[in-house]
């Protein structure tokens, strides 16, 4: 049983709501739940170092929370002086996981700088940031397309994420705050709406897992990251 | 004329909505035209060292500005490893002016932060935070009343902040971001709902004003004030 | 009766050495009181991405205490890693005023950056900075006017700066820091010698003030602006 | 065909020289092919905060490059003034492995720190991290062990790691330097030496996989931890 | 010939003002030429963890420069975000060299930080620093002397600093700025006025030395260290 | 006696084994007793600014411990955010050190950074960085006089180093880490091959010592340099 009793293999409610900055070429609040990510793109003429002349664009995000998104405060980092690990691990994730579902010839040499802002978190920050960070990528590359500066769409397929977990012993889908910290074993799985696979990432703290289990949690996630394929379609074409 | 089309002494629509965290003590959404900050207050029994043992209770602030919230976007400041200037400014004006309307005492030894994040940026984001940070710590205050742990209320009257500046020669109330970049004298008038002073803030910027200039922003701000001070009471009370 | 034995609206002694050290284009030594600040005056050709390329001048400032210049040792900031919020806002404060008596276009397309040392501190460095601040500036202008790479003089009229405040319930002129650390409303004034306004700073720590009290210490303020820009004007023509 | 002319399912030669230096616990040199990582393990009795007076142990890991293990020179970590974000991602990797396979009860209340520098990178340096960590590991508690401070074996199954990844269209093992910088997709596998899976990540850097793919390295990665596991035993009770 | 004309065996003028500031509990400034240091002396009752219990004192210094003390501007370190090397270095030797002439048994556990911030600096500025730090030090222990807080002195015999060099092929005493940037070979030599040596530091850049010519230095520095042993005495007892 | 049973002129045993990188354009580890330093020298077109157009070589070097080559662990360098100060003392002793022993004409401009990294200390690590570094370097300027790119040999003189110091009275050459922490009086003595000195460091901690006391360890470390640089020579040429 699910503290939130919700069956084995279902989701939270999900909304996305697009447009809600006025400055960004593509925003979006995405819920998950409790959980609330406001995530922006920006589009910048001037590109990475490394990619200069190449003719190639480039998608990057950043990752943040704000400091009463959680149960209790946390330090903001620019206080601190400096990002933490485990935010640095979640933008370079978003970032990686983005840019595996883009073109980046039909791009061509600009930037999209994708911000995702935790306002509210429940557990699965990472997975919601790139479900709605696809949407606002998308909206931004729209305006592009609109504007007649891209002509080939580099966007094929939404990109969605989704965590599972063993929790209790059983694997469930899209873990919420209570039970992401009691599973011992979690993954997070970044595909493309068409099922193909960008990134897995099974971890166990304190704990180890086999073979069997791994196979039940990606069946989940194929599950969940369909669901959400749909939902960032209808939510960039609304 | 001002740009929006509004009268010398017309504030832009103001909306403070609350409850819009779960986690938070105390939370609003305020909306000043088109600049919108999100205001949390957590309650923590530990306080600073210097008040440590004097049984006084204390009010801090912070603030930030998530990326894209203005018209370009901006470094994030935990990338860039430190606060700018601007916010450590801001923050402190921030906490200066609620801790002026906070009977200490009253409120016994424990610390109450609250954060001001700029989702939204269209001028006057400072004034915005102190008017929704005082909405939040009042939420924040009438939980620990509410739970007993303080028994004579130490906010009395609200305080809120507005700016003013001479735009196209004349004083004008509540800047927008327009109005504010032309600006070349600009003030911020923080009050408590009852019209007494907790800070004024004059600055030219390449020019310099008058004492009369400077008493028809004074009288402007105090309109403006007082229209806020009710505000924040029906929102608190609502 | 204040602790100095003053008169409610006497300033403390104030004298302002010029030519203090070899290297400065412009630089004095003012004492107010026994708060002493040694002000140097820079020139540079080159000037902030900002300004650069649009034949305007620039001058900002950096502020600083020496670490025995208070009673007891403060931290290095060098060591500290950074400059703390405090100093951060009185050197804005500075290069802004500074900025406001500035001609940029008679100034042409150079930088000059005006340092304010803390030697000694007993309260009001801030104001005696940019008193002392104009000095230097002053001497550097004219070592540019000399040269002949300035021909019309930028700085017309000095700008300078003083404390008001309330103590023991009443408004006095030049807080000293035994009076500084007590006033609960206390306020930095910065005007051109003709009385024009630049930056008005009136707060009030854990405390409110009225009207009245505001228009008794803007009084204060200009007889004390008077005093100092006859005495700018004797220091820098010496 | 490999650049190496390795099978697919071939590992480089790997060699465990233990006891390489004197001050430390335990320590290994591990070399797997041209990648040379040092390990070592320090017992200290002080543990972070977070587990002070549990009565449980706590192992933790950081990770360097020596500045010219690299093809080109690197800028050494603290010249630039932080751990960069792979490191971080990495060294929380290795922590996390190495934990895993640690019963934190019968370690009791004490820290070991496993450090491990690369002093010659070809590939895979992660993995050979977490294998060679686990052997200085090893050899640290078994002083604990000897002296008695220990009693019940924290440490039944060795932690290994290796990389595996899809290289001109074919599922290899073990990448190497010239295979990893051409892979689009690729996987680091740790597990315990009987097979249970401690962490598995699966990237595509402008790609993606198949679930059959997938499958594909992890049979691959299997193959390899055994006959890395033999080599940690071996090596450690030699 | 020497630019200043003097001779080889000549040092520069020197002088030391003592209680130029009104809250260290000793200071002087210290002029060697056109090298100008403002040194102060301050007592306090931490020590640093590691003298802790030990009943002995401890002396530490910080060094700073001014931004304008240079012919050009240098960056504050305080922006910059930290003390460059060379003020590390120099800050410790200084320290170093004072404790080398300090009875730590008679001071007794507390400890005296010396401050050398250089306001103007024409070379030499690290022996200036410490040449006029020890008096410094010397007055803020006969405070507490005379407070009876300390019975038997802990400092008998000076400790002062100088400067030698190579310059045009010839030994010459106190380098000033125009002979120290050219000079192939330099040397700092701390004594004690009795003769004593406590840090010899000489050095080539691009160069290198005899022992002749060493020897020949070491001769000019003792002369010098006599002369300003006898003027660090007058100082402190006027 | 010592407490290793050395002679007071016998240095420890010194190895030097070259080519143990492959990618450095020079390397060697140098074990001087149990102090192991890994020296590699890498050749960059690139050179500072100040040197940029000048013709000029360059060289520098970095040097950093591994947490673990000592006693108890150290802080890595990285994690604490700086360099600290006796790091930075020492990387710019060794560069200063090969500096005097180069020919920057006939280097050319070209920039070779010699990073010495501490694997396991045990006293005399600048020293054996200095001269294990020379040997680096000589390897890589090899390299570059092989391809032809240098035509005369910028290097003629090894540059070797080694610290001789007072201890239990006696002047001991080569200090091992029990001699060290205990020695009142140490120095370092960087020479070339033939004798000429390049930097002389003699410093007491809290204590003092006499010409006489330093010209015996003047002695010794000619001794020892001279046994240095003919394995230097010989290790550069195997």
């Amino acid at each position: 049983m699910r503290p939130s009793g919700r069956d084995l293999s279902e989701m939270r409610p999900v909304s996305i709501e697009t447009g809600v900055t006025k400055h960004a070429e593509g925003s979006c609040m995405i819920r998950v739940g409790d959980t609330h990510v406001l995530c922006t793109a920006t589009i910048e003429d001037r590109v990475p170092p490394f990619v200069k002349g190449t003719g190639l664009g480039w998608v990057t995000a950043e990752y943040g929370m704000l400091p009463r998104s959680t149960t209790s405060r946390m330090r903001r980092e620019a206080t601190a002086g400096k990002q933490g690990g485990r935010t640095v691990e979640i933008q370079r994730l978003i970032g990686r996981s983005l840019r595996a579902g883009v073109d980046r010839v039909a791009l061509g040499e600009r930037q999209i700088t994708v911000d995702c802002d935790v306002i509210q978190a429940d557990g699965g920050t990472r997975c919601a940031s790139i479900t709605g960070g696809w949407v606002a990528l998308r909206l931004a590359v729209n305006t592009l397309m609109k504007a007649g500066d891209v002509i080939s769409d580099p966007l094929i397929e939404p990109v969605a994420a989704v965590s599972c977990g063993i929790y209790a012993g059983q694997p469930v889908l899209d873990l919420d705050y209570p039970e992401d910290s009691e599973a011992g074993v979690d993954g997070n799985f970044v595909m493309l709406g068409n099922g193909r696979l960008i990134e897995v990432q099974m971890s166990a703290e304190g704990a180890t897992f086999t073979r069997e289990q791994m196979d039940a949690l990606m069946e989940l996630a194929e599950t969940g990251v369909g669901e959400l394929a749909a939902m960032q379609k209808a939510a960039a074409s609304a």
